[in-house]
């Protein structure tokens, strides 16, 4: 046992402390499978040894294989914060690969202990299966070219009508980008590559997309994108969890919350670096404002 | 269907993506039905094809009829955030007039789904019921003359004993209003209408009424009324609903939760809006903070 | 009756409103007898008459003997709390003194209705019984000499590696400390009593204590003591229960937010200012941030 707790407790209870905080934790599966009722997933999950996840492989930074062809992201981790909790073992998690569309039946029939799939959180689907807390709030941004003049939030805004912005099409594109660039000429495009072309080839200004794409990209390719600085229009991200299961939602809940807020925030904290390029905000001890 | 995340969705899936939600969507309710503990408020709400609200009708600005008789404010918007959430829209809702006794009974009860009715968080009533996440802080606040020299608080706590407040007569009135100014003469007056009219006949300098009162009224008549810009002693407002319902209660806050921090924020915006003439505080993609 | 929630209701109900408040009180633990599930621990403690809080006695300023013989701290604070949302009497509770290796075991056996004890939130413990909300944040913080050149944490830092500072022997107290102080000096010592004895005997500049000790300390004995400012490593205490018992970790989860946020912040401040010598942040009525 070496949990980062046992290693800190110690600063109260001393060595003979951290002893005892260790022997109560190795026997933590065992008597939390006798303790969890019968039904919950959380006892499923400690009985079997191992958890099962429900994402994706293909939607960078989020869920995607990376060069040397492991399974990555976002999403990923946060399955290995949970698989760490429950097995003091990050790697202890299957991750089934489904399409977005499956995200919520796979969790109401069983196939999958939990969704983690950059899922946003609405009311329609709090329907069918309870979320846990958001553990990202998506955004839309705008990526431009490190070398353009126009690079920056204000700069967009300050060239009013003669922005141009690509965006993927659909009904609402006009609206999302006036909501920021209440000037801007907004060009709808059919694929999500062909809005980066746009912005590659310099026919736009900027790539309206999600924030979390805008970090990604200019965090990796610092030489090729830039992140302009703005984003707005929040969508809460949360895990999917069947619906009656109140250990679970518990234990899933209060996991992120330890490793967003808690000492357990080096797993979030480091994909939190690696996928966006930058830090949480600072947590600070005394009075929790969570 | 043609709900928001829909129309965001295709940021990350594309237009396929957006069909797929859509389809999605369109089978909320009935699988819903199916999905949510037989027992649950949840299941009933949705057989039911509408949601029942208790509250009432003759406190503005949290439920009130408006000059055309329809009934309106606060209260009444999160009822209808709730309706849509559950069938996508928000005027599958009767609101059922019931007296603030009856708030609590009438959840225990099951004579109404949910009570949502300018109710303060108190321990004693979270014995018999759950309340939501609070929607609003309620305060203590002071409502002043638009002309008068002394309009702004830090002028009210200059005036030191000269200054007069006026407010509803109780045991603890002069505590209530020397928490902010110490020095200030307080007149306990019978009933809230002449608390108001001493303000208005310049008897006192300040009224110390709810915070939402203060933003009501010098929203609307701002001519006639001042908030002086100081509010203390918190009061969360949250909804009332039956105790053990796990997927109700969390149903109601992840709806919430949306709502006012989420991608379906216009609701409870045009309403922080119209009854308290105020913009929510901006939120902030990237990591969450609630 | 005579809470809070009744004496600020008459701001919009009236005397009468006051009157009608007082009686729904008077019945809510009988009431809530009948409504809470039967083998809930919320009825249990209600028609009990105490509740029964799992604690211990030697940790200040969580747990201990005062000066009279009387059990205080924050951690007693928070017991109280619980039993004057329940009963409208912080004196009905019993504290059940319990080894810290015993936090866990007795809430599973039902020994007590909750362990309130300096309890570190993590995943392995929430296998096992489900966390409240968090009630501090403990932290890792610098303990100075008030007459020291190097108290505050900037002279600490600018000093570098010839800082010196005691902490209590563990496998990370190097990393623990050089996460502030990367160049500092580290002298691991073997007790508690003896990191202390070696900042006033001016052997180290600062002993890395936990913030709640350092807060303690430095607001009991300003001549003796300094808190250098600084502290780190977040770590989330929150009290324990039985897992499966919704209307009971509900119930406590909103008394403590209550307690926190709304308007009965009566006790838990005052024992934030008697155990760490501060004021919480102020509250600030409006939209929650909560």
């Amino acid at each position: 046992m070496n949990d980062t707790s046992g290693r800190r407790d110690f600063l109260k209870l001393g060595m003979a402390g951290l002893a005892t905080a260790g022997a109560l934790t190795a026997v933590s599966a065992e008597k939390a499978a006798a303790q969890a009722a019968s039904d919950s997933v959380l006892r499923t999950a400690l009985d079997r040894g191992k958890l099962i996840v429900g994402t994706g492989s293909t939607n960078a930074p989020w869920h995607f294989e990376n060069d040397a062809g492991e399974l990555v992201g976002m999403d990923i981790t946060m399955g290995r914060i949970l698989a760490k909790g429950l097995f003091d073992d990050p790697t202890k998690v299957e991750f089934v690969m489904q399409d977005p569309a499956q995200r919520i039946p796979n969790v109401t029939t069983n196939k999958v202990d939990i969704t983690i799939q950059f899922m946003t959180m609405t009311a329609q689907r709090s329907q069918l299966i309870h979320f846990s807390r958001p553990y990202y709030v998506e955004g839309v941004a705008l990526l431009t070219l490190p070398g353009s003049e126009n690079k920056t939030f204000d700069k967009l805004l300050a060239n009013g009508s003669a922005t141009r912005i690509s965006i993927l099409q659909n009904v609402d594109a006009e609206n999302s980008v006036h909501f920021a660039l209440p000037q801007a000429q907004v060009m709808q495009i059919d694929t999500q590559a062909n809005v980066l072309q746009a912005l590659e080839s310099k026919r736009v200004d900027a790539a309206a997309v999600d924030l979390s794409t805008v970090r990604w990209l200019a965090s990796r390719n610092p030489d090729k994108y830039f992140d302009a600085g703005k984003s707005w229009y929040s969508m809460l991200y949360g895990a999917a969890i069947r619906q009656g299961d109140l250990d679970w939602l518990t234990y899933v809940n209060q996991t992120f919350t330890i490793a967003m807020f808690g000492h357990e925030t080096a797993l979030y904290d480091a994909a939190f670096k690696e996928y966006f390029g930058q830090e949480p905000p600072p947590r600070h001890p005394g009075f929790p404002v969570i």
